[in-house]
């Protein structure tokens, strides 16, 4: 069975809270109940990670070194400036897909750039909770 | 049944030949073939089409409306240049789905923006020919 | 009697369909017939011409160079990128006028650039289909 | 009968002697004359005012507030750079028509931007003194 | 009683320390001393919070959800790259002032631009420890 | 007692009927009434000034010089572009607060820059009217 | 035998009409006459080819692949943006160079950029006709 | 004897107050005082003009139209931003030369452009009120 | 005996394991072995500090004022967009060296400019694990 | 017999040493003797000169005014810099080729932009060696 | 007698032949023998000195460093990018005017930007040969 | 013994005269001569040279083709635009290190590129003339 790191950024322990137009009515625990579901059937073994904290999802990357293999990241609003992520993620060299709920380039002009991108396999966005599905499906493969 | 129509740009009918290191040894047949297996399974009707003329596949956008649920677009180079085709999108109203074969946020500069990419539900990239079926998952719900 | 071709870019079919609230809920067809009349008042002899295909209105554009006195275009989207037709609109050096339907200035960032507004008489955006109208009067006497 | 307020802003009481390569050959009251008469036709009753002070012509358009029916403006150099002019028309929400003597697209690179235009109904650009009587017929409509 | 948290980002903790010809000679705690006086009079309840930790104030900012009127902030240096703490503030919708102790304006370039400004009510800069009291003021209304 | 200028820029004489979802229902002697009555309690003369005219603003902020022992000014839209303004803040050298109706920050691109702001004390935005009070208090230490 | 294709992007078809101040007096076909002779002497075989759509030019690109040895490519105004021909020519990886007649560093600044030029051998400007030749020497090496 | 305008913009009236660091402790009057002693030498007749007015500062030029020889202008803070002054000086097309009391180049970013030096014959800067003398000399052989 | 504090930003726990090609075969212990080496011969008392957590490094800097003398510092990604830390040195006014590994100027665009690089003494870069030793004798006079 | 002067700038003399998979195997000297054979079949006569110093360059065109019927230069470095070098060929008004042995558009952002280009007859470049022969093809007719 | 350094960049030892509608048709020498005639009036000793070497010209204003009282310099192309002029003339602290013949705001974008400008007294441009006079002017209560 | 070049750009002769409070009170051949008692130490035998002339500069680096071991370069002003001395750097592939004595970081923007530095194995900073012996140690190691 592999094993999967799927890493939440900031604010998104508020979902269902936070601009319900923007990122739908699911709550976190709500949307990772059903990515459960579907790692099961694809024989996933899933760790979920949220944290507001720039630091702690660094320390998070480093520690799936050798002990997962691969990572599903939704790095918040970290993906628009967090080079410390994104040097994590080239550090463990483990796969790597990112996922958006919204769709990024509908909305302000600083959503548009991800420097976190270029360092992993591809990125989904605009899908909704059904994109963490998605992106896990995407990994599969790469596992 | 639902129908979607899945379109290629400009390029992609030499897809095996074309930058095999880039965009994958699958020739667009045979990716097209593997497509329509998972849109049997989700009781989806493709209609698939490729071309290198924008006019054409702006025609063909507009031919969607009211013939089809839902489009699958690989807009290929235009992606980056061709608000025509952004406006044809528009126009049809219908639910819309990007794909790109490579990661664009890993190549040269100017494959970093979409200029189609606001107009569409979201985009998916980087994840070779598997792109298309995760696009047809991602679209199924907004059909 | 002054022969004028009237060009609409790509979309414009879609004239009534197309975003209503931005582009007006007259059909291309019913814009041409009032300007028609115009037309007959103004002793002018039109030919309408309608393609979303780049190509085809530069040989359009081409094809009046000796037959036609003058041109009034909306390049649609290719008004922001096609500097193939800017060029054409030079080569056949025939009085042009642009004529946009919406306010390009009020819009997305990009479609405040026009690429062949340097090469015409003159620009007119905002008004709708009474925009053309306003064209062929403007262009009325450098035929 | 329907009353327009026809501005024009600084260094336009020096058409004729300024640049007639540029301007045309025309003085403001010869241009205004012919104004008049198809504001006649129109059943339009205008008043001309014509300021080398940003700040007069911010004073006239608030006058027309409760007054006038709409405001048609040549905001010459004011064009580019008068964030007040452009907030005095959005004040008095009166349909208003932006005209210019000269092409500006075909000019310095600063003529290419009006801030001016993105609070009115349309511009109309590059047709000498023909131009007025366009943006006329344009706000009537409006009014 | 209204409640009301106050948020210090990072190195305000050592005011009166940290170049006191830019930032003053008082200390945090003299600050909020002083803040407490008028908060008493305004019938406000404050809750001071200092952090040099993104992650700390984007966790406080969401426990003030529900518990809490609105937010007086001072991002500090997170003013001018804190894209999270900026999702923050929108997520829990709660009525916030921003605060530099500084004019930012009169100092280098980075510092002319706050990513926390367009989701806050107002901000408040240039005027050091008065400027808490004049955003408590500030806030009052909105509580 | 300690005097104060009160500047109103362009527009601000047509507050209450200007745009009220952005700047307000009150009109600007409503403002003024009010702020008169806080000037009172802070032992402040207040002499109220408005023009849609730059040079007359210069004209009265010269004038200042000698006479007065503060300014408060709010110079609408002639903060985002003149610097002749800001050199007569500079010259006359009395202290100074900006103060603006709406968030500048959450609007138009070309508001979020003001040419004044480097050279006054500070700057309060997007408190609507009562920005006015939090200005005069905000200057009553440097007079 | 070696084959060269020789393309002709839009607008050259009309040389001769087109700006002869800038892009010469001869037509393309006597350009292509005296480029069958030098081809002869090279021992070279060519096939001419000219369309104003830039669909035609990658199609005819793709065909090249297999059949032909090299390309000598003019692609007029689409050499500024099209980068579904710079695709195209990446994807069949024959030898390429590109010309232009006009010297391109001297005109407006748009056509100082090529998108084509870094997937070609290279690049040949300002020789008017006699580039083609140029180019045809600078290509036998590479066939 | 040849005419010429004298014309100090904005914040000039204020010299010997407004930062003599910058603009020296002369004030206006000794400085044209001196510049009269060398119009007499060169047999120039002054008048001499300032305002804080743009508009009054068009109009002066227009006036100049037919009465005076030449413009000797210090369009202060006008420098940088009013296109409505450079377009009255092409207007009059009179020999003009621009003059700044300070080195504008060692100053703030937004002073080293003007947007008049385009049109005058030539610029002189640096010198204080000794470039005032300078600029009379190089604009005598203009006259 | 001097004091000094050795700080690494995050992904330096990681050195060895961290693309080796650009980082060097190093873990972060061994090079901090060889540090104290050097650090002894120079009579200076380290002590290391390693976070991923930007807060940490602030409140370690901080913790910095009046027990260590001065700074060795890596700041990792922080180096490119933390504010926060180029506050924190500048607050506590130690002398302090910026080292990186590898050469900053060699690598992607986001990599050539420094936040921090302003606030300190002067920075080394590209010499790999030597750089913190050439650092420390650097930072030696400064002490 | 017609005089032609190649010129070759900086580094140029270490052909076949320098990075010989960018600029080819052959030596200066082994490229000119090819190009004398050229020379010599083209009545030509050459007169080759190549200096690291700028200076030297600028002495050298000035030396070629009434000497020389063309110059064949590549500027190498000096290309993206040196306006003095650029001058020198306007000054002379002889007919000039530049030539660069790789394709400067493939390479980094720098090399794109050649500052002598836009004042030559025209520019070949990528071809190694060969294209020196192909600039003195291009400048024979000019002569 | 004050000693001045009169320094004339790359190029200038050309003029009269070099493009004399921009430059004026007098040589150097008649230049410089206008200038010496007034410097005799001035009692300034003058030292002309004309070089296309920067390097030369850099050695020649150390020389300048206690042997002389001022320099009056026209850079020619290298005030577009010599910023070893720039340093070489802050090094020797002499006072320094800087000429030009040409007013460089009429011309090339390049040709706007100075960079010795802001470490020179002042700048003078667009008066032809007669620029060296006023310069010298300039210099003189400098000395 | 390794053989090190040590070369010293533009206005480098001037040091201790040249702005001290900048560059420091040690003249050139001073810190030479404490480098060379720590070559002496490293056993490496060094060959001082200094030159105002970029062409010189260039001829030296290629002078130390296979003759030196490695270069320490202080390019001074050339650093930020002599594309010719990157270019003489890499084609004699020799180890080199940059150093400047001041922290450039700190100054005017121009100074915070260079364009050498991504061609040395690293750049050293800010440390005055204990710079020259950092870079001597830091280059050790690649002799």
């Amino acid at each position: 069975m592999k094993k999967v790191l799927v890493i939440n950024g900031p604010n998104l322990n508020m979902l269902g809270v936070r601009e319900p137009g923007i990122y739908g009515k699911d709550s976190l625990p709500a949307i990772l109940e059903g990515l459960e579901q579907l790692a099961a059937e694809l024989s996933i073994e899933l760790e979920a990670y949220q944290s507001n904290h720039e630091g702690d999802i660094i320390d998070k990357i480093h520690e799936a070194y050798g002990t997962k293999d691969g990572i599903l990241i939704n790095p918040g609003a970290f993906t628009h400036y967090s080079y410390a992520i994104r040097d994590a993620l080239s550090t463990v060299q483990l796969p790597a897909v990112e996922v958006h709920l919204s769709n990024i380039h509908k909305r302000e002009e600083f959503r548009h750039t991800s420097v976190t991108a270029p360092v992993v396999i591809g990125q989904i966005c605009g899908f909704g909770a059904a994109g963490y599905g998605l992106g896990l499906r995407a990994l599969l493969p790469h596992l």
